[in-house]
């Protein structure tokens, strides 16, 4: 039985995996094939230490080569199952199943692209995914977000700092919310432009936009963490202090606790988990 | 008056910045020369991203031009004054005096490096300046951690889980702390070796030595955040839980306000003190 199964190699999987390592204990990091991790397509700008942009995916490559040259085993595969067994957890992949003292959730949130007629066009030319990344170049213009839950307010309260005319657009979806801003239910048919998006276009209506953000974003494993009793409030697993779940010994990490979905926030996260994990390690 | 004033071009500093500009507001940033940055001289192989490991001196060269290609105004010079003004505050350097209406410290603590013969030849060979990043390597091995502060303390703490048989030095320098380690008064007088430091001398003893750490650290604007009436707690400047010192508009993050000594925390504070000072200067 390994002392610890990380799921999830992107920033705070694996740099959780660097500071156990450091504490003088082992694990695994299990993750998803890079070909899957859409989220991080785009360039990296605000990760401090590089000088010129680092596309996402890049980034994400390079940890799991950093973490391979200290000596952490590190695996692509597909987590399917997740479930606690006599001292520990057993983890499922499609071909293996692995047993772990302690299991550390860190795989992000699966930032939802939308499937709408111009989505792929105009993605990176007007149409955006993340509001921190992205807003600062939409600010005093008229900015549109798409979504209705908590991802989307959080990325709301960020674009009204940037700019007094942004509108909801919640795509058919009901929206209960008290905002102030103007919000628009009617299903999306498609994003339209030039070289660029200028417009959304409803059953009724042909909005101007200058820039779109799409807010859609679920966890991904809330799903199988949902099968073990961990509490989810909303769409993040509920972490006390220590990064730990209401499940002893399954940990979690990184943009699927919530907070700033932002590398540095991982980054950190993944450092202070590695302590909370050690500590829980030594205490049985 | 600039909105915000950044002293420090290292993590903390330049994270903020970038986070600041963003949110759509401009700062100065001013660092002491790299030449002076004696912390950052090592190999860093603990922060997320670079998968091979990179000198200390290079991330900070690579953050500052990180900085000025998004538009940031980043000045090498030295901050000798720090006082409150109208408004907000004027900071002095050598050459000039600047104004801003808040400002960030974000200097890092200066790792004193200890002047006695072995200690330029054994750095780097069984001779550390941060038991995070190198106590792993003498796990099970005869430490020697030199110091006797708080800082000494946090380093201690954690070379204790690496080795039962960890020795504290405080150079001649008196010692009331309750430890289960044994401590050597005496004032040291070499490191000596052959290929790697082997032993620390000292009048009456020669001490057999498989890695040495030296943790003697003090902050280096502790003095003047301490003339405008910072409350300073164990070496470290005092804040609130969004990074302000009890002077209003004077904030602080990184190695400075204490907590973990490294590049993930100080990234991590930048990011959150941005928050915190775009907040401070909207409500004004």
């Amino acid at each position: 039985m390994k002392q610890v199964a990380i799921i999830g190699y992107g920033p705070a999987g694996i740099t959780a995996g660097i500071y156990l390592k450091r504490n003088n204990i082992d694990s695994i990091i299990i993750g998803k094939d890079l070909g899957a991790l859409d989220g991080y397509t785009d360039l990296v700008e605000n990760y401090y230490g590089f000088a010129e942009p680092i596309p996402g995916k890049d980034l994400i490559a390079n940890g799991v080569k950093q973490a391979k040259r200290l000596g952490i085993q590190v695996i692509t595969d597909s987590v399917i199952s997740l479930k606690e067994i006599e001292g520990g957890f057993q983890i499922g992949t499609a071909k293996h199943k692995y047993e772990a003292k302690t299991v550390l959730l860190a795989t992000g949130k699966t930032r939802t692209t939308i499937n709408k007629p111009g989505f792929i066009k105009y993605r990176g030319k007007g149409i955006s995914m993340c509001a921190t990344c992205d807003g600062y170049f939409y600010r005093r213009k008229k900015i549109a977000v798409v979504g209705c839950g908590a991802y989307m307010l959080h990325e709301l309260e960020y674009l009204n700092r940037m700019s007094p005319d942004v509108t909801i657009f919640t795509d058919g979806n009901p929206f209960h919310e008290e905002v102030s801003n103007k919000v628009v239910t009617e299903p999306i048919i498609s994003f339209t432009g030039t070289d660029k998006v200028t417009h959304i276009e409803t059953e009724h209506g042909k909005y101007d936009v200058d820039g779109i953000f799409i807010a859609l974003g679920i966890p991904s494993s809330i799903e199988f963490a949902s099968q073990l009793g961990v509490i989810v409030e909303k769409n993040n697993l509920l972490v006390n202090e220590n990064y730990e779940t209401n499940v002893p010994g399954l940990f979690a990490a990184g943009d699927i606790i919530g907070g700033k979905l932002q590398i540095a926030k991982a980054v950190y996260d993944g450092m202070m988990v590695a302590d909370s994990i050690y500590k829980y390690l030594n205490k049985k």
